[in-house]
């Protein structure tokens, strides 16, 4: 059998994060995987579950008691636990647990809790009133504008925060408003060897065994309404929480998911994927492999550097390590061939109509062509991007660019550096010395700088150019350039220290120009390049805001099974049943792991199972909490049900809509599902409820926490 | 469930490596597990299927034809294969095929075939005249003084091998009387690629998809009779030839198999257990991890030192690699605990009845104490025997005590050192050039010889010590003797001279005496010191074979169930079903692997899978040998049934005793079963018949091949 009749034949059921609004019309499909509720209470925002599921941004949580405590991943509670860490104490080794209201801890300034209130078409509002004569970048604009001013309008309620969100490529527009809590505690984390057990070794391999789960609570003001932290703040009562269920999922058993996935790119051309396959991924593997490489040589030669590295390291790893898997599982699926072979089926289709050819032949035609347009600066725009990472460069570019934002009206200004946007800039531009090794920085600045003058002169930026003419020393050739430019940029950098970041932050573009330091002399110098970069975008952006929506609404006429848009960090549900998958030839990989498991893999680090687990284990009391069909209590399972990232700490439910466990990945062979989902290979990745509720019960002593659930603990 | 518990509800059944005389008693294991013929067929070494099955030395093979065709596995004849290769011809690579008698290639002097005629029970023969007061060390010398002595009147037949062989820790003696074929010629092996399919990185592990098969022709003179190669000699005629069955096994069908498995330790005392656990496994992870390093170490910084060192390199690697295996096997399988229970049990139920006491609980007291009594001279033991495994300090010892030998009588010398042994050896002294790289030896030299000088001194060898101090330029210093016993050895070592290594061969002792040279002269002075050890291992052996048959009868007499003595290299069979297995938690091997796998792996090198197999998998024409259920050409398959090295290449038969697959591996997970063997872990590796003649049918366009088996081609 091919790879597209395999997808064909099977990738069917399983796909797709639905609109909480569509769900009614996938009837036939839920009870057919084995839902037994009503579809239609699913579509209901404020019922029951939805109006239990919040997003922590980036994060999905659940109410799971009527005085707002929430259920989530482990890996989403772990910076808040950071932050709420006294001196001398190292909550990620020992796990935190408050048996009282007044020992749970305050997750920080930045902690939040979204509640989506309402969805509302604006369609004709965003792009209803558009000429169809605007150039490209007046229509970015004007979409941009409209959107910024219903958010503001939305915003002006107290406690609420607004988007406008984009579905099946701009064929629809959505205003998205929702509750905003800006009191969010800490109530509950295992321990960091319990809740990553395995960390990078296993993180998105199957089996696993981590019990990636923890506890939060919203709290309010007296008055129920949003309010910052204060030991005054009374827990907030959500309109729905979920039942906890004392059971878990069988294999085959039906499963979903409610939650927000961030971002899936299904709907684009084959031609992207083709770009995606042969161009960026490879490239990310390339020139990432180089940078991994090259943290992990300097870590080796010097072992205090991993205090600044070891961040930077992990991310770029996985990021690598992701880029490998979609590559695979790109070839594996033949993903470029049915990307290929579906564009060619519609591109005949569309032909073989005078009306479809009409409306559609010329945007899908124009679409490549801007598409295949960009092409041309690809190799230079990626090659200054890399360059760009360079912290010291990326902070002096922020703070330019504020200053000079600022400067216009609140509305006018660039996303992300209007007035809401202020106090999170301000926190990263403080908090960025955590990884910042200016040694490290300038062996990669270099490595990159080295790429940006080997690309042919025309493509190089001229203000790049002449920043680096007049470094003083500079020579004519690449090496008497390069020394200079490191000699200016990391002789004596000012943007090391903190204050002087900070103390930057907010002023006129005036004392950036003045500036001897040298990130700052290059921020400025390359201010012309970037909003030359920013202008191109924002015409491409116009072109495609124009010009995708037709082909994606030729391809769900084409296909009306792809009934489902994008993933967009908007709330959806997913659905499916426990299954596990063939990895390769003769091993099966079945659906359920076990606390056998752990003590298989026992042993250092990333596998040091705390004592108290091992005993616990060892001891055999499983409660009320054993699988009868696996007689001990299982960890983690899988299911084939459609997540990405954003869905992490999900509640996981059953047909009767109860808890039954917590998604917290996806595995290897399914990451390239972001762009075509391989229903034979993709699985999401869940921590059983069993494993939550035997660990609070015989390992943790949580009974409070049991409780507060309606869970009675079983065991001793 | 306790790993004891889940051994003993568990590995009773298909544990065992039978006599061929004890099958009859297992009829009905047989047919439980699904035997549909004789039983008393199967002890017939002359009948089907036994009168088929031959040694080659280390492995086995089947006669599938009247005309003295042979199958076995690939990496037993690749040896051959190299010694029949002609200038510019890499037939390792390209693999080889004779279609006509004439093109078959001789193995070479040293191949042969060894076909059992007889087995007579020897037991009052070689110990039962023994006076009980005999000394351990004439104990020691009278069996073997006994087992030559049978053994020459035995060989006095021509084109006879025999051996007296021990079963039962000595309970028993047989000797065992072997036709000897010497003409062995090449018939057709497929590339490495295909045979080895995987090499280092699949080796050991499950899925595995190598075609590890290969055809021989066995010659005799025109009279029949065993003769050296001539290419007048005819096809042997074998008493017996297996049927090759068009069809593979299925999951759960009986198979069995008939060979020669090597050595197995299951008879070994819990004291052994343990210091196979605690000592000689992580004493070979530490010395042989070590070498296995530096050897690697050097290979990379100097790649040509790969021609000398890759073999070595490779055969320590997988030493080390099997160790580590069976310490997780033996960890896992709970087996020193296991031993020690079953000791604790088998004492208390001797000491429990007087005349079993009377019996047996002396000799197993002393057992004890002989075994506890060699840990005094373990460490220097083991230390010297790393540092004695310099290639030319090896063969130094051996030229030497050859030299030594000679001068008795035959009768009267050292095993493998009498004249039937005599061209063997002289080969390896011949040919040990192809891996000899003095420079490293060097290297692993001196840390191995500064690790006996960190002896406490009275456990150093004082002839060794004498050698160090009259080194020219030796200081008092471990720095200064340690230099100088290098430059004596290295400076200009003579035996790395292939003619000069022969012109010794068989040279008198007053020749070495007067040697000049660095390890002759340390051969010299050692052999005092190797007689020494000599000496104590037959006192020790000779307690051993008087206390072992103690042990052995209490605990078969305690556990009736222990009914079959541990491998010796006769011939043995054991049966049992495809079966596959869980590694862990959560992941389960099927039993069987496909073509598709060969697919999903190939890449570079170890899965170079030849490009004319690619395009036969890719064409798909299956012929007859397709599996029905898997819709494709199985390739290799599990079974649970009981193996060890040694029974490479043995044939897998059916309920019906028809070939349907060749053993040729061992999985990881069983590693250990040598010593323990744990039944739900332990499998078989086998290659399925139908990917046998698939490729001699679909690849190699074998059909004399197949016409000779009768098989007929059913591809294209």
């Amino acid at each position: 059998m091919s790879p597209l009749l395999l997808l064909v034949a099977a990738a069917f059921a399983l796909e797709g994060m639905w609109l909480p609004a569509q769900l009614p019309d996938q009837a036939p499909a839920l009870r057919s995987a084995g839902f037994s509720g009503d579809p239609a209470a699913l579509a209901d925002l404020h019922g029951a579950p939805l109006g239990a599921v919040v997003s922590l941004g980036g994060c999905t949580a659940t109410f799971v008691s009527d005085t707002g405590l929430l259920i989530t991943n482990h890996h989403c509670v772990t910076g808040m636990l950071q932050r709420a860490q006294k001196e001398g104490e190292n909550l990620e080794e020992t796990g935190f647990y408050a048996a009282t209201r007044d020992d749970e801890r305050p997750g920080g300034a930045g902690a939040r809790v979204w509640i989506t209130q309402s969805t509302e078409d604006v369609t004709a509002k965003v792009v209803g009133a558009l000429s169809p004569k605007l150039g490209d970048r007046a229509r970015n604009d004007a979409i941009d504008a409209a959107s910024k001013r219903l958010v503001a309008a939305c915003e002006r309620t107290p406690g609420t925060r607004c988007r406008v969100a984009s579905y099946y490529e701009g064929l629809q527009y959505s205003l998205i408003r929702q509750l905003e809590l800006r009191d969010v505690r800490v109530v509950m984390a295992p321990p960091d060897m319990v809740g990553n057990y395995g960390d990078e070794v296993d993180n998105w391999h199957w089996p696993r065994h981590a019990g990636d789960f923890g506890f939060l609570r919203a709290y309010v003001g007296k008055d129920g309404k949003p309010a910052d932290y204060s030991p005054e703040n009374v827990p907030y009562t959500p309109p729905q929480h979920v039942t906890v269920a004392p059971r878990g999922p069988e294999p085959g058993e039906f499963v979903m998911v409610a939650g927000y996935p961030g971002r899936t790119q299904r709907w684009r051309t084959a031609l992207e994927v083709e770009r995606e396959a042969t161009l960026r991924i490879p490239s990310v593997l390339e020139h990432g492999g180089w940078v991994l490489q090259t943290l992990q040589d300097r870590i080796t030669a010097e072992p205090a550097l991993a205090a600044k590295l070891t961040v930077p390291r992990l991310g770029l790893g996985n990021s690598v390590f992701k880029n490998k898997g979609m590559l695979e599982g790109f070839a594996r699926a033949g993903a470029v061939e049915h990307a290929r072979a579906r564009d060619a089926a519609l591109d005949a289709w569309v032909a073989a109509d005078p009306a479809r050819a009409a409306k559609w032949a010329a945007p899908i035609a124009e679409l490549r062509a801007v598409i295949t347009r960009r092409d041309a600066t690809r190799l230079a725009d990626e090659r200054m991007d890399w360059l760009g990472r360079s912290t010291l460069l990326s902070a002096a570019r922020a703070l330019y660019l504020w200053s000079h934002e600022q400067q216009k009206p609140d509305a006018l200004r660039e996303l992300g550096y209007q007035d809401r946007d202020a106090p999170r800039t301000k926190a990263w531009i403080g908090d960025l010395d955590a990884s910042l090794e200016p040694g490290t920085e300038r062996v990669v600045f270099e490595h990159f700088l080295r790429l940006v003058l080997a690309l042919p002169v025309d493509q190089q930026p001229p203000e790049l150019v002449a920043w680096l003419a007049q470094s003083p020393g500079a020579t004519a050739d690449v090496d008497g350039t390069v020394a200079a430019a490191l000699t200016r940029l990391y002789g004596a950098p000012t943007l090391t220290d903190k204050a002087t970041r900070l103390a930057l932050f907010g002023k006129k573009p005036a004392i950036f120009n003045a500036s001897h330091d040298g990130f700052v002399s290059l921020a400025v110098a390359l201010s012309a390049y970037d909003e030359r970069r920013r202008d191109a975008d924002k015409a491409d952006q116009g072109a495609f805001s124009r010009l995708r929506p037709a082909y994606a609404d030729a391809l769900r006429t084409f296909d009306p099974a792809r009934a489902y848009p994008d993933a967009n960090s908007t709330l959806r549900v997913s659905f499916g049943t426990v299954q596990g998958y063939q990895p390769r030839d003769a091993v099966t990989y079945t659906p359920q792991t076990t606390v056998r498991g752990i003590v298989e893999k026992a042993g250092a680090w990333p596998f040091a199972a705390p004592p108290p687990l091992l005993a616990a284990i060892q001891a055999g009391q499983w409660g009320a909490w054993a699988d009868p069909a696996l007689g001990t209590v299982p960890v983690d399972f899988l299911a084939d049900l459609d997540i990405t990232g954003g869905n992490s700490g999900s509640a996981t439910l059953d047909a009767q809509g109860r808890l039954v466990g917590l998604v917290f990945d996806s595995n290897y062979e399914g990451i390239g599902s972001d762009w075509l989902h391989e229903a034979t290979m993709a699985r999401s990745v869940h921590v059983d409820v069993r494993y939550v509720l035997w660990y609070l019960d015989a390992v943790a002593g949580a009974d409070s926490l049991l409780r507060e659930m309606g869970i009675l603990p079983s065991v001793g």
